[in-house]
């Protein structure tokens, strides 16, 4: 057999596994858009069914064969050799879960989603503790399969950002928080924006409209994907040909959509934009969530919170809310949208902040897969951290520990690359800002084709071919700096407040 | 090994494959009310790559190793006796296609019904003939490789409703048609009625929510289904729990959405009745097509066209469109709905017409798989068919033979499962109004619990227990006979139009 066919077996046999695969992912988005609430108990079985095939097809003896017989040819090209390696990696990893602790681990997060939607409602973690429990149970025992060195939380998140450790966690959020902390502290001296133009009554049908708009705008392609509404909003795809983004909506207040679009987009547009050929292949996957975060990160702040993208839509944006923002203008609607207040909600929090609410999940995180706090202290411990980090009283759980849809999903060691996107987001744009220097008064007159196009050349066609810390490298000449998002982030908050906030 | 521990490891194995089943049906489900255009490509292979995955998990050796154990034990209920017998039959007929052949199929259905999407839009056949013409070649396949004794459409009838033969269709025609005609000469001399009520506009929105309500009047379970907007209404099933139908809205045409809900609603009672214990077995599955059929026929029309349920429900509808009806009566809105005229849509057609509209698909497929028509011929066939039965002249395909998707699906041998249904529905209506002598007074008061219940008992939780004569004879005591069908249809037509229609 030569090469080329032999690479094809291989290449069917991933299609295969991904047909699987994203068929799995429809009925995910399926559950959470559109599914009544009594097929919930078939659908958690036949989620749990086909994750136990795909994970069946991948580790079975013919997939190790081919990738043996492939990995000592020298007639394959070198993007063929890039998948066949990535491939290998995978399944020494996807190799050491057993099948029924696949289908075991899928029908506990599907419980676990469907306890945490009741607990959600009802207001009440108990509902959600025990499930909670044993899916954590599972989790710890996912990372003694998998394998670590230092911590048993390497091996969480690992899956979600290669080679990621708590040791680089732990110093990038040592080289971070302090300095938020100064900007927090300086704020407090000055006057805060006046964010009240951004609560009243904004019209349902009207915001869906506008987000729609945001997304087309963003060269988000309508034609391979759509936006629905769910509980949670998240972004899930089926190839790059079918690329679906949620929102949701809260009549009461406006930024939720908003931000949510265009943060979703960013998402979408990355999928959107892996090569078409590579499906089912790992260079037609994103490179990681930490890369993911930055692409969502990158337009839903860098661009969607800056002052030209909204000297270019406030416009249209007063037009459709007269009532609401007559009063307003750019400059201070700018302003009202980046004030920074320490809060109780990680999704609407603003930018400095954030990194607090991820910090607090990180720690918890690794106190829960440890075995230091148990799923039951899960609220105190939570409610504490609040109180430490951000100095604010958590008062329910809905508002607390129950805000989050990650731990339903059985995504531990997830939240830390939200930081780690924001960092890389502020790096990239820093790159893109200095290529196009007139990018400012591009985005002021509605053009982020300049954005779209570097990071379709820079991130999105390599696929995986890069780890996080090599694309960042091969994109932007150095590595992951933290002082990008510290420049980009005091420029931003000395220009809301009026402040002076030392840069070092 | 207990025979309850065997039975238990073959529940497990089928409901496995059930699961992937009704994954497949998710995707379908998927594609024709939400998927964007881009996403077709990949789907195609999903959805292709699931139905060789139950086909090989069902017809691997394992699963004969335990029926073949399971039929020789004695300590199984007779509940469990019959599942097994059944999946042997099953597993006989699947075993006799290759997988190969399975994932064939699959992908030429999913590329035929892309195409029969792009000729319908272009109105155009020779989008469609070409897949066309590789499908039909797979059915005449599909038949050589199942086998039949006398026609090989024969083998492909057995799909949707075991046995049928195109002797027992041809005889059931020629009892039936020869009586219609005469109603429809007879008619010919009488005069119209007035149908102008019917058309004009009726409003989108008020439509939809107009439905829901009969859907929800006649029991469907919204907890466990939901309804949406497709080309071609369907209804679809994950399991009983989660049970979908569609419709489509036409705002010049009223009939359109109201008699699909009740239409697709008749089908999906049928599923939602079901017994949820049996999930992924035969005892949770339908009877046949033909008597699924009967239960979309006996709600559209035994109900839904009756005198009574329009005493209840004109009404409502009057007050929802009171510019359109302020002037009429339900007396002549039912002589309205029930008008018999010849046609050119099959799924807008009278009740009595419509046997012809079978008849002619029928006749068309039997020569298809014969041979003696080739696919490109379509066009002219059908037309001359129209011409031959109904009279009428096609103007172009659109409205000829690129109407229905039932091609596009693969579906050969299905529609003669409509005229039985109309014959099964009408001779149980018959039992349950001998059984309820007060049933129009009830359904004329609103009330069809009567109805749902009868149906509950004698057809729903028997699942596939009996074959369609055996479950209509347990149900009516007699064999289907269409006598029932045409004193139905003699009497509304005599009603209606004001006529003596000699009923014999």
């Amino acid at each position: 057999m030569t090469g080329e066919q032999l690479y094809s077996r291989f290449k069917t046999k991933m299609q295969k596994i991904a047909d699987v695969r994203f068929a799995s992912a429809v009925l995910q988005w399926d559950q959470e858009t559109c599914m009544p609430p009594a097929g919930a108990q078939a659908r958690g079985s036949q989620i749990a069914t086909l994750s136990e095939i795909s994970h069946s097809l991948f580790t079975e003896a013919d997939t190790r064969n081919i990738l043996q017989e492939l990995s000592g040819r020298n007639d394959l090209t070198e993007r063929q050799q890039r998948n066949i390696a990535l491939t290998l990696t995978d399944l020494d990893r996807e190799q050491k879960l057993p099948s029924e602790f696949v289908h075991r681990m899928a029908e506990t997060i599907n419980r676990c989603f469907h306890a945490w939607l009741q607990a959600r409602k009802e207001n009440q973690f108990s509902f959600f503790s025990k499930p909670l429990e044993e899916l954590i149970q599972l989790k710890r025992q996912q990372a003694d399969l998998i394998g670590f060195r230092d911590h048993p939380y390497d091996a969480l998140m690992d899956e979600f950002d290669r080679g990621l450790t708590v040791k680089q966690v732990d110093s990038m959020f040592r080289g971070l928080t302090p300095r938020l902390q100064v900007i927090i502290d300086k704020i407090k001296e000055a006057t805060s924006p006046d964010t009240s133009i951004l609560h009243g009554h904004f019209e349902k049908q009207k915001q869906w409209d506008f987000g729609i708009g945001l997304l087309k705008e963003m060269h988000y392609d309508f034609n391979a994907g759509r936006q629905d509404v769910s509980e949670h909003p998240f972004t899930i795809h089926f190839g790059s040909r079918d690329v679906r983004v949620t929102t949701r909506i809260d009549e009461m207040d406006f930024g939720n959509m908003t931000w949510s679009c265009l943060h979703e987009g960013g998402h979408a547009l990355y999928e959107q934009g892996l090569p078409e050929e590579e499906y089912g292949l790992p260079l037609g996957e994103s490179c990681s969530l930490s890369i993911h975060e930055s692409q969502s990160r990158l337009w839903e702040n860098c661009i969607g919170r800056s002052k030209p993208y909204w000297q270019y839509h406030f416009e249209a944006l007063k037009n459709i809310f007269p009532e609401r923002l007559a009063t307003s203008n750019a400059e201070s609607f700018f302003r009202a949208i980046n004030k920074v207040t320490p809060s109780l909600i990680r999704t609407e929090a603003d930018e400095v902040t954030y990194h607090f609410h991820v910090l607090i999940r990180y720690e918890l995180e690794k106190e829960l897969i440890s075995g230091t706090v148990s799923p039951a202290d899960i609220p105190e411990r939570w409610n504490e951290l609040y109180k430490t980090h951000l100095g604010v009283t958590v008062p329910d759980d809905k508002q607390g520990c129950l805000q989050d849809v990650h731990w339903s999903h059985g995504s531990f060691g997830y939240f830390p690359t939200y930081s780690l996107g924001s960092l890389y987001a502020a790096q990239f744009f820093d790159v893109i800002k200095k290529q196009h220097t007139d990018l400012d008064a591009l985005v002021a007159a509605g053009n982020t084709k300049p954005v779209w196009h570097w990071l379709q050349k820079n991130i999105f066609k390599h696929g995986r071919y890069f780890n996080s810390s090599d694309l960042c490298r091969q994109a932007t000449g150095e590595d992951l700096n933290p002082k990008y998002f510290i420049e980009y982030i005091t420029k931003k908050v000395s220009e809301v407040y009026g402040i002076d906030v030392p840069n070092n």
